[in-house]
């Protein structure tokens, strides 16, 4: 049984790691901490889990006195809110996955570019693992400190590693059109996020400018093997759940469709999260699950490929990975307590 | 392991079936039919089983042969298409659990008058067992044939049951106001159902008509001890699933908030699946499970009582609740494959 | 040419008065205030008007000084605010039309135990009038203070006029229930109006307790000719715009469907804005425009009547009754700048 | 007074055709052809105009019968179905607008690939003009067939039409990921357009092959003065309305933001409709009117360009731009009964 506890418990990747880690056979909630609800029932928060679930939320404060209590830490909180709680755990021998930003980029310079806060813990950075099981499945068993991936970088990486692990494309050409559901945008209290704001109507934000941009480039420039820059933008969509990440590249090899049809199979083929299909993937096949699926067309028209992927934001894109990880380091089937698919319609 | 067959296996309330029965550890798929689709595999219909299913729809007609192979067969087919499959089953030691109408209403001559359709096994009806498990589990443990109730009925009765078994209301002063999601009208083309013509809007529709106000009369009549009549308008709204329904009631007795909820809490205090709240319900918090919320408030102003009640259309209104009774009828727990929280957001 | 000031313009009825306003060829809006935005050009806050209105928002303070310039003064703010502004534009002899609550309920007594605030200006009470032109058409005519509808009562109180003028109901037996798009719940920054918080759900709120009841009760007593009480429950549904008004009354008058549907088209014959329908209606058919469509059934199995109402809740609920009252008092055609169906889908 | 007949009147385009035309102070509607409902009023097929409308659908083969009553035939039928009616009006001296695509590619050979249908009119094919008016001005005036442009494609030429009039890109360079509401795909009855398939969800379709690909091609490589292929990736949001295009493309020239702001500036600022604005563009701020909101962002890590433009899909991408291209033709205000903004939320 492994214990764990949760930070930021009442956001909505913080809920969805405890809807996924209630229902792990493995796991035990130690505590769940919540500063905007401390003391509240976590049933009273989230009302889904009345029958389910008895914890209180407590403090973030109080979160170093169980530190002992636990075998892995959770942490749900926005980018640099974490620092302190991260390092008082791994001293104790606590892991930690770290869904927030604070790891994921290995350059203290870029981290502090990009989110415009120092970081206060930057030696943790070189032993810290980027937690997409894909591709870092070893490294990550091994770890004590996961950087959970963000979501749209998962979606992205995923659709694009193949091409650039077999130098298909120009590197230079990469453009990534990611649409997601508004659970992306948090559970803050804005005007910009209201239902009447978002209902019905679309828009691209933080164009040419948002924080997974340097995440994206790290990682396909370590699958590529030299660096690379790309285009990042992202959409605010009308639905609850779920991203499509549209990726397009200049082919640099003459290629059929059928020809990278069977890559993409092949690269994915032992994975049990990853499914590579005929058809351009739609959002609702995965939304509720952990899991990613990938479709591909090839424009002969101007030599350029399209590969779309589409997982859920919480689950594949956070809290679900989250899971995957801790499987991968407390040595458990990968895809115990993520082994469900999507419910429809 | 009970292995288990379905009919009607592509429409919503199938696939919900095979949802929940694919992920039940006692439970093996032996077939799936559907005449829409046979052939297909069932994952190339509904692409979230992608990984997760290996099954190809067969024929109805192929069904009868493969009885022999099955402990329980479910149908989830419109009302009327079963009769002559459900004899053969029955024959041969099958159980049935029907997901639509035919066995719900113990008169023929009720049946026909609103179903509009001859029933051609009403022999079956006096056998069959409303499969209502907080209200009949006893009967559903010893049943061969099961009438899974109706979506809109579940939700109404279990919010009315406590109010007529503690003869609270006067009989004849009730009425349900219930509103679904879209995936109650099921999954045929119709320009009644189109995105466009349900999006951003909301009606009332059958009203004063609608096909579950005998069946509902005829459980809390049932209940009640005495025949009663009331009015039933169910509405489409804008949302995948879910079912709330207002109940409005007179109250006969004098009788404080306080002491309701003493009363419901107390009705309901064994069942794993009904959870009566503080507050009014919300189709969120039970949407993607078998839950049931209720909540109620006494208008001393009128002296007459509001209950609310909340599950999701396509599980505790159909598939999940068919899960409880074939686990019921199989000796298992009753809960098993059916216990997790809805999903939020 | 009517000058026009607009408090409160960034409200979402605010917004919606400013959209009729400004395309009403006989209207010239000389200032729009708001207290969040003062000083930021309207097209900034609302994008929509780029190109279409050139109006920097002032703050309220500074309305009292520009009281001069216009002949009307619409005011979009919670109840409770404009007390003192309202008086001081009757001074000057401009006409009031108060989106808010504060004038509608008669007795001070009433709207404070309702309200919970003081009102400040009862004095006001017996000479404004309720601004329901289908009802109250001479008296707004010649009135200086209009006290504008909720959107909820003048749903159910156009559904039921009918009824209690020809006494065919139970004055006792009234229950609304009632359907509203989010808008109605207005632009401020809350956990529960985020899409991810309202998306793909339904649920009551404020039941028994909500204030548009004594606003309902007050009108439909005076329609009637005596007091009378009755249940009214609100909900959220997952849409904009509209209202659906379910009103369920008991017949003391044996009558047929024809007969009562007769009797309603006579009753609206002569208004543009009212249409009585055969089927039952829809939001969307309003939602858009300053329409009201009704529906009626009756249920001869228990003798009661079923009366649908949908509307615009900003436009026939707030803003186009507001500018429809306008039209009255300053003589003009009544549908002026209101003559538009909605647009669907 | 211009008198117009419709064919094709209660599909989406026709209808919003029918609102448009309706409201229109010079237009007179003398027919409204109907297959699916022809001998049924208008109000009945769309009950929002009952009250404003009293016209009786007529059959599509009575309509050549009736084009001597009119000055214009709009034409919203499918490709493919209008040639003969086409001719018979043109010989008539009636003027047609189509807002099909039978008109709109030049070349009969790329028409019929694409199309896969014979053109059996394309002797009309030289003398047709593309309807965009922002760039077929003066030739839209001397029109006698309009060939009104796609949605996508109005969307798509309006953004990058600054760009590649003044060579500011590789014509090699272009992408386009766009982004519909579901009402572009029409009223026909199909389970892939149901609400159950649409809600909550997003894809990409007809990827590197919709037929909008070879119209867009030809209006940008008309503005480039030299041939060009580009990528045209359309997907399906969960909104009724609306069409986000966003744009890449590779910079040749060392420019600014604020300076190709100003150029996008100029280029539009005589424009009505179009307006270049500081944000990137979102779909609600221009849903229910025929305005075009374009906003951009230079990557300087890339090098590229990203424009967004957004439109309603059935406005300006069909009906409203049709009405507009009639003032043009019959030498009315350009704006007229297109003069509003979109109403929000």
């Amino acid at each position: 049984m492994i214990n764990v506890g949760i930070l930021g418990s009442t956001g909505y990747a913080g809920q969805q790691l405890v809807w996924l880690l209630n229902s792990h056979k493995n796991v035990n909630i130690a505590f769940l901490s919540s500063n905007s609800y401390a003391g509240d029932p976590y049933s009273k928060v989230y009302k889904n889990y009345n029958g389910f679930l008895q914890n209180v939320c407590i403090n973030m404060h109080d979160v170093e006195d169980k530190l002992d209590e636990i075998d892995v830490l959770f942490l749900a909180l926005p980018h640099g809110k974490s620092f302190h709680v991260t390092q008082k755990a791994l001293e104790k021998g606590v892991k930690v996955i770290d869904l927030g930003a604070d790891y994921r980029i290995k350059s203290k310079e870029i981290y502090e570019q990009w989110y415009k806060v120092d970081h206060e813990c930057s030696e943790l950075l070189k032993d810290s693992v980027y937690g997409l099981p894909e591709l870092k499945r070893e490294s990550i068993k091994n770890a004590s400190l996961i950087a959970n991936p963000g979501c749209y970088p998962t979606a992205s990486i995923l659709a694009l590693a193949p091409l650039l692990k077999n130098k298909l494309v120009n590197p230079k050409s990469i453009i990534i059109d990611a649409k997601s559901g508004v659970s992306g945008a948090g559970r803050s209290a804005s005007i910009a996020n209201l239902y009447t704001e978002c209902n019905d109507s679309i828009k691209a934000y933080s164009v040419a400018c948002h924080r997974h941009t340097p995440e994206i480039e790290q990682e396909l420039s370590d699958i590529y093997g030299d660096d690379l820059k790309l285009i990042f933008t992202p959409h605010l969509v009308p639905m609850n759940r779920g991203i499509l990440s549209i990726c397009y590249a200049d082919l640099i090899k003459d290629i059929s469709q059928e020809e990278l049809y069977e890559i993409y199979k092949d690269f994915y083929k032992d994975e049990f999260f990853v499914k590579v299909i005929e058809d351009m993937p739609e959002t609702r096949y995965v939304s509720g699950s952990n899991m990613c699926h990938i479709g591909l067309r090839i424009d002969k028209r101007t030599g350029r490929v399209i590969v779309g992927s589409v997982i859920d934001n919480l689950i594949k894109g956070a809290a679900g990975q989250a899971v995957q990880n801790m499987n991968l380091m407390f040595d458990l089937p990968e895809n115990m307590g993520l082994d469900f698919p999507a419910m429809v319609p």
